[in-house]
Parts: C-alpha cells; sequence; structure tokens
C-alpha cells in the first residue's frame, strides 16, 4: 500500500479559517494536478471533518481521465474512504452518492441507526475498526484486502495527524498558496495532539512552482521519527 | 519602514510543538541566513512568548558581521524590540542584556512595578502605546522615530498575526524544514484570531533550496486584502 497525502495550505499552514469555509488557496493549475492525482489513485480518503465542511464529491472532474481509467478496466472513479468513528456522515452526502464505491471506516461507538443508514446507500460498505475511534491500521489493512493499493489523502488535518502517528504516510505534497489565513484555531495541515519528542522526518523530493504558490513534494523518511527538543 | 518577518516552520507550518519547546527545524545554512538578516537589520522584533518560551539574545553571532557594522557607524547588534503588553520580559532575560538597546512595547496596562524594574535594565527603553493591549501602529511609528527603518520579525505566532492584522508586513520569509509536528495547539506562523473574510495576500517572490527544506520569500501585496470566501 501507498498512501499520499495531498493538501493546499496558505503561507502560514492552514487549510481554510477557524470557520471551517473554505478558501481558494490555489488555482487552475493545481486543481488540475489533484485531478489527475485522483485519477492514479485506487481510492481518495478524507476525515469525516471534510465530508461536514465542504461536502466534496471526491470524483475525477475529467472525463478524458475517467475514460481512461474504464480502458484500464477500472471504475470511472476511484472508491472513496471516509473515516468516521461515530457515523456522521450524512446520508445524502455526496460522498455516498452512487458516482464510486465509498468505504466508510467507522468505530464500534459508532451509532446502528447511523450505520444502518450509510450501509443502505447504493455502493457504500462499512469498515469497522476500533473501539472509540478508528483504528487505523486494520482499517486500512481491510481496505488493501478489498483491493485498493495507492491511497489519496486529502484531508482534513486531524486525518493527517492520526495517519502520521500510525506510520501510514509515505508521501506528503503539499501546495503552500499565497495567502495568510493565521488562527490558532484554524485548522492545519497536521493537528490532532501532535507530537512532542520524536518528530516524523521528511525528505525533500521536488519543489515546483504552480499557479503563484509552490507545490512542496516529501517523502516520509523510512525510520520515521528522530528525538531533537532543542537546537543545536 | 520595511518589516520582514522571518520564521523557520515545519512542513506543517508548526513554530514548534503544543509544548512550546524549541524544535531544531532548520540547519547550519539557515542560521547563517538569519544571522545576515539580522546583521543587516536596524531591530529585531520579538513578541513577549518568544522571550518567555526560548530566553534569545538576538543578537548578530558572527564576529566579522558586527565589526563590519561599527565600522558603518552602527552598533555591533542592532536593536531588539519586544511587544510585551503586560511588561512579562523579565528584567534578567537575555534580550534585556547589554548587548544591545532593547525597546520594549508595553501597555497603559503593564503594571507599574515591572515597567521600572524594566526601565533600569542598561539599555532597555520603555515605549507605551495601547490601553490594553500594544497598539502596534503607534508603536512602530516610535520606533521608527528612534531611527529604526529596516525591522526583522522574529516570531511568535501572535505577533506575526497582530502584525499583518496591522497591515505592517512588507515581507514574509518561511524557511519550510523537513518535519512533522502537528498539534492543533501548536503555535503556528500566524496564530491569532486569523482572518475570516479577507487575507493579506502575498506573492512569491523567490524559492530556495537550504539545508534539508526550502526558503519560501513572500512579498505582501500592497492592497493586502482580497475577499473569496470559497473555491472558485
Amino acid at each position: 500500500m501507498h498512501v499520499v497525502v495531498n493538501a493546499a495550505v496558505s503561507a502560514d499552514g492552514k487549510l481554510s479559517s477557524r470557520r471551517r469555509e473554505q478558501i481558494a488557496i490555489s488555482g487552475e493549475a493545481d486543481f488540475d494536478r489533484v485531478d489527475r492525482l485522483r485519477a492514479d489513485s485506487d481510492a481518495v480518503v478524507v476525515g469525516v471533518g471534510t465530508v461536514l465542511a465542504d461536502d466534496p464529491s471526491l470524483t475525477v472532474k475529467d472525463a478524458e481521465r475517467r475514460e481512461r481509467r474504464r480502458e484500464a478496466g477500472k471504475p470511472g472513479n476511484p472508491a472513496r474512504v471516509v473515516v468516521d468513528s461515530r457515523a456522521r456522515t450524512p446520508p445524502d452526502a455526496e460522498v455516498v452518492n452512487d458516482a464510486a464505491t465509498t468505504y466508510v471506516c467507522v468505530s464500534e461507538a459508532a451509532p446502528v441507526d447511523r450505520r444502518l443508514a450509510l450501509s443502505e446507500r447504493p455502493a457504500t460498505e462499512l469498515v469497522t475498526a476500533g473501539e472509540e475511534r478508528v483504528d487505523l491500521l486494520p482499517a486500512f489493512a481491510a481496505l488493501q484486502e478489498a483491493g485498493l493499493e495507492r491511497l489519496m489523502v486529502e484531508g482534513g488535518g486531524e486525518l493527517i495527524f492520526s495517519l502520521f502517528e500510525a506510520g501510514l504516510v509515505d508521501e506528503l505534497r503539499a501546495f503552500v498558496g499565497p495567502k495568510v489565513i493565521g488562527g490558532r484555531d484554524a485548522p492545519t495541515l497536521a493537528d490532532g495532539e501532535g507530537f512532542v519528542e520524536e518528530f516524523p522526518r521528511l525528505a525533500l523530493e521536488d519543489v515546483e512552482r504552480i499557479d503563484e504558490g509552490v507545490l512542496l513534494s516529501w517523502r516520509v523518511e523510512p525510520d520515521t521519527t528522530t528525538n531533537d527538543g532543542s537546537e543545536p
């Protein structure tokens, strides 16, 4: 399995404002890059916070790319994965429409009625792992069992942190855009509890100017942690 | 007056962990760049949070650079400025040692005993502006009156946000380093309340790979705000 985290952040590392409204950070060229990355993936993964804030469909926008996928014997759109401990994804959310198969990863704590409502959606499958929160390792193992090898994660910051914490991220691609959003409560690329002693280490693979910003492509170092609490 | 904000952030936009301990984000080459920038500035500016967390001296480390400053008729070190609404800078902090002149910007709400203790330090001057919090425009006008034209701001995120809010930032230089820090409570490049409708706009001037990361140099657009709450 290969997991790529892809996100657009402001120059100060925010995914959106404290109101969690979508903010245009990148532009056409980056949207096209993201669409190509989606088309090259077996599944697009988001946290339920992103579903509730943006109601994304996570489909491939370019018709030719969908066509090429079909010619290669794949579904037109990659599968979608929502990490959703309490099954809060609304049954009428775009992410569970019939455009693609959707795996909703829930925990044992998800109310049964909400699980039922989601399981009744046309192409939705539930993956249950973890007691109170989704246990990402077994959940992702189940996705791999289902044939999903190349995963692209589009956010939000809580899920991205949890994936780094679980050691599941192979690559990070961050488009850094020409805005300052600010806000101590605004969502960032990696939220959660945060690391305090050992930090995942990255290696900068590529730097590319796109639109009015820059795309930073990082590889996650296999030995993902290093202990350094102070300046050298 | 020309104000450059300079900071090192993790790949996810954090200045440090939620414990606010210093974390090595950049390396020797970037340290040297920061030292050169200090030497080229009339003053180095920080918020009191940075003083309390790191106790920095903010002096020029390279002796030749200090010598060249003296040859040009300047003090060996640039002045230091602490934005410190309540005068919480400890009188024994490095930033008020005798290595350079230090301006402590306080508000009317700062206790008189603490103001007195700071004013008794060898080369410290108080600048009072604002009732409860330092009013940055008159404070910076007073610094300009004192002959400080080229200011370099080293953090933290609360001060940097306030400076963007006040429209005082001309340039942002962010070294993005090869680590993930994470944490919804970790300090970011721009904290504070955050912008919600209009966001300062930047123009990417330069991208340079340094150490194991990348230095992004942004110019703040003269019309600093734009209103766009949603994706195009």
